[in-house]
């Protein structure tokens, strides 16, 4: 209400009558716009929540039939302890106001919400970081919580068919509630890396590197399974169990991408952006299958279907980071280098014996390192709205894909190293390994007392 | 539009120039908040129709290779008998306008809806007691619809490897069309237990209980399955035959439990209550999970994937009624009781020689009284809008206590009894039971003349 | 602002002040309904494509276990194919200005809004066919996408089990990328169908009859698997391997259904179209359970659990076009009509020695057809807003119901006859069929070098 000039006995009339008019307008406005975003945040957590079903089912059918068990609760398990150290510590650490290194305000057990004013950002100014988007305190909490829990199944994988049940419960309770947050204040909670100017939109750093490099260690700790590794150094291929549930796996994998990402946003706007990220996250998902099918079929003489599933999870990861900052045809590119990235990828880490059975490292570490370069290489300023500049490809210079290096070296020397110390703590405690007997036998007999698939005949020493 | 005082030729020409302001701004507004609140309502109860997979997949996961079929048959049929009987009779019952114990208007083929102006609650106010959310009729209809498919599908847990398929879908019948309906009337068609000052907001009473009683009565009417007790009348373990599927389905009903909780609502607000409802729920479950595993292990000496499992779901039914009024910390509490609860429960119900294949009374029928007694315990008044007064241990003494408590007897005694009574008539009309042979030999090819798992080896005399 | 009247210089003081008041009500306003009503394109879009899930379990759990892999890795591929086909030529044919048979602007990879203002229609007008929705031209082209995919999956299915993978491929991205744009754009893209009047709400004929044409022709020139058919004529029956996958994909096809029907508004308006959507859609496939349980019971003896599953295919697909043309006791009656055709149109293609592995011709095909030409019978001008005019059996003669019938021939005729043309191409260049050896050893080993199942016994010579 500005401008208002001379005519002023009218213009106080106006003010008189047209305020109760200004107050209904504004707030039911208000109101919708944050129902609105809050209802897309929780909808696309939700979608986030169901990644755990694909991530179980792809890393148990990945693995042998004997495992199945022990795999299916380490997934099941993992978002328990998610949910529980991300509210105690993590939360606060990633999100509250600190340094630029960790949060310091609002620190322990997440709170606020229950007793302050019903609508946006009224808890005191703890998080000022995430004070972008108006939703409520919880719905921001939750939507990040699910975050969280992605990094840890991700370890999951790469530790599979060998690490004790406990052991596992124990990392995944240290890598979300403080290893995690600490690298994601550093993106995403105004931390060191956000004030260079780098961008990690939905996590292609943030989450899936992290989860990487975290388990990275785990392998390097745990070695590779029995077997595994011949005489003469080749890899022996060990199949895994169920294609079906596999297959499923993925696609619900693909399926929750589509809250990963356009998610993201955190807010609805005027919808352009977030149609626009779920064409990018499909375009990269869809050009990685086909890059990956062509290559695996030049390279491994067949279309595996192994590598198939792989190449979407390849394509959705590296376009995680770049979702929102590049056109739909750049996406596509990110997708076939992605496909041709993953398979490559696989083999490289059987070349260094380091063994990972469903590939994940190769999925998460390669091309979350992938999606961040990405980010400095294809990146259009504004192409939804945020400002970051315009990466090499389009005339931005070395800039922000100087950015993006410091970020990929930042996230993985904190994450490998603190890793390495934490995994061998727990190595010295507990144990990491189960016994060569367990391990032969199937860690669901060793670990849980019963088999997956009682009834049908299997082949336990395979 | 209030205090005009006096001035009054400008104050007519204001109020002739503003009229179409309000009336442009005051329908659309309107307009976008039925929309939204729409939208959140089909959502959510699209994703609590999606539970009918999950139920399918962890009860058929948990019971013997040769009844997958039936079960399978059971809970998918089970659905469609739900959506016909509770449109022809049930929802009228339920949330027609009649006196404290069942509805009497709107009663037959629920309608309206196609023929009534478009917006809001403009079916002749038959169903006044749900006419608190703006929405649709057909969205009211349908969001009950899922929840009362629920019910029936807790029940084929409970007599899952032994009973009838023909007798399973005419009790099922009659579950949904009437006995659902009328105590859901009494708490949610505000009928005497509404009056008393009873509270469920999502039903671990009128949906979850109400299943279990159904579910108990039919097990006591049935007996054990063959072999189940040992002369010595300790019980005999019967493995799952499909631990894959019982995890995927458990994470599916994690997942559309976001439908079924938050949801309750029946619209958005502001999004602070339904954001309260996502972590509540959320947190329950965790730490349920956590609970069940430490007990599990404790008790029977290993961390026991169905256990765990069960553990989820037993968070969850718990914090079904009071997720919209106790706090985060309170929902963490309730959650490690139920994951206490569920272990013993199910070691109770096997001592007592009552046999229930899955688990289902463990989850649903306990932690579903549990749950309503928890309102009564950790109730905090408005904590998301709601005046429910306080609970015992937030200083609202036995007020609130007493009516949950009147509410899990009411509830029970008369879906037990009505039950037994439904049981027994179907028992003596077309039988309940199949015959010896057909049970030794599974229920797929007796009742369906097919396998699940043609082409695999398996082995049904278990 | 109309009828100011006199009092002019009240009137220009009143609009210098009220049109701060106008500007900041009207845009966010616009702002709110263009963001709810991508919310829910992009939603229901993701349920669509969450479809590729249901596809592939029910497709694959119907074979043998020795098709696994194969017909999951096609299920998989098949959308990234069409992901690719459709943004580079698809969705120009289907929706750019054109002629009365195909799209001539806009054509090859689909863009503009990277670079456009933010809101709504602004890609300079060359999708004027679907400018009646306000969403940003990327989540028409991801909802349009979504549903393209499904077309070809449906292919999938009848040639299951003895098609060449690259074969197929190739195939499906002639289908999507040129086949199903062509039939599209005479509906949904202002074509010759749409000016005569006929009307497919959600595409029985547009989506799922294309699908079933496109099959058919591929069965012909293939022929029936090995040993389908005996000495004799009759048919042999080839059981699928795992009936939990065939329920699991089952119901989340009905899931992804929910956002194929009430999606189709592309837009929520007052909520009382989706809602009404939601529930004829629920309720046709219920009734066809029902209807297809008894009258297997009926002609097989047994309730066969997939005659079930493809009764709740069939309703759903019958019930697509008019879903919001109907009431919802009309969707009951299509629903109960649909269940009984499915069981006569397996045994009927069989008795023609047409080998549809998975029935998805007598689900898609027969009922696609039936669903275009409900809408002629069942439909009730105006009953969601649309005006239909009414069908045969409220009224409207055989106005419609003539318009209907011209779209089944047209797109049947158009689509089967350049299917076989298409496919005779891909006979004629690489083969469509695999050798004999491959067939009874099973295509998993012969195209993708894998077992589905490893470390289970199971028994390839089926």
């Amino acid at each position: 209400m500005r401008k208002y000039g001379i005519f002023l006995l009218c213009v106080m009339l106006m003010l008189i009558i047209a305020s109760p008019v200004l107050a209904q307008d504004q707030d039911p406005i208000a109101n919708l716009k944050v129902g609105l975003d809050t209802v897309w945040v929780l909808f696309t957590a939700f979608l986030v929540f169901f990644m755990n079903l694909g991530f179980g089912m792809v890393e148990s059918g990945l693995c042998r039939v004997k495992n199945t068990v022990n795999i299916l609760a380490k997934n099941f398990i993992v978002f328990a302890i998610a949910s529980i150290s991300f509210w105690v510590i993590g939360w606060g650490l990633m999100f509250g106001n600190g340094n630029d290194f960790f949060g310091l305000q609002g620190l322990l057990f997440a709170s606020g919400a229950d007793n302050s004013p019903a609508m946006g950002d009224a808890y005191q100014g703890a998080y000022s970081a995430i004070s972008w988007t108006g939703v409520p305190l919880w719905a921001k909490f939750f939507f990040q919580l699910v975050f969280a829990g992605t990094a840890a199944t991700i370890v999951s994988g790469v530790v599979a068919e060998r690490i004790k049940f406990l052991s596992f419960i124990v990392f995944s309770f240290i890598l979300v509630g403080i290893m995690y947050p600490i690298t994601g204040h550093w993106v995403w909670g105004g931390g060191w890396l956000a004030k260079l100017g780098m961008w990690d939109f939905a996590g292609s750093g943030v989450v899936h590197s992290v989860g990487g490099w975290a388990g990275l260690a785990g392998a390097l700790l745990l070695g590779p399974r029995i077997d595994k590794y011949r005489k003469d150094g080749s890899a022996r291929p060990i199949f895994g169990h169920n294609m079906s549930t596999v297959t499923l796996g993925a696609l619900v994998l693909w399926f929750g991408w589509f809250g990963f990402n356009p998610g993201s946003t955190m807010g609805v706007g005027d919808g352009s952006a977030i149609a626009h990220i779920a064409v990018t996250t499909n375009t990269a998902a869809a050009a990685a299958i086909l890059s990956s099918t062509i290559t695996a079929w030049l390279v491994l003489g067949k279309p595996d279907l192994s590598m198939i599933v792989n190449g979407s999870l390849a394509g959705l990861v590296a376009i995680t980071a770049p979702c929102a900052f590049v056109s739909v045809g750049s996406s596509f590119i990110i997708g076939v280098i992605a496909g041709v990235l993953v398979v490559f990828a696989v083999l490289f880490f059987d070349k260094l014996h380091i063994d990972d059975p469903v590939g994940a490292l190769a999925v998460h570490l390669v091309n979350g390192t992938f999606g961040l370069l990405a980010v400095g290489l294809f990146a259009q300023d504004g192409i939804t709205g945020t400002a970051t500049g315009n990466g090499l490809f389009f005339g931005g210079g070395f800039k922000l894909l100087g950015a993006q290096i410091a970020g990929v070296l930042g996230i993985g020397v904190f994450t490998f190293v603190v890793s390495i110390i934490a995994w061998s703590i727990i190595k010295a405690i507990m144990g990491m390994r189960v016994s060569r007997e367990e391990e032969i036998r199937g860690l669901d007999l060793g670990e849980h007392g019963m088999e997956a698939y009682a009834g049908f005949q299997v082949f336990l020493n395979q």
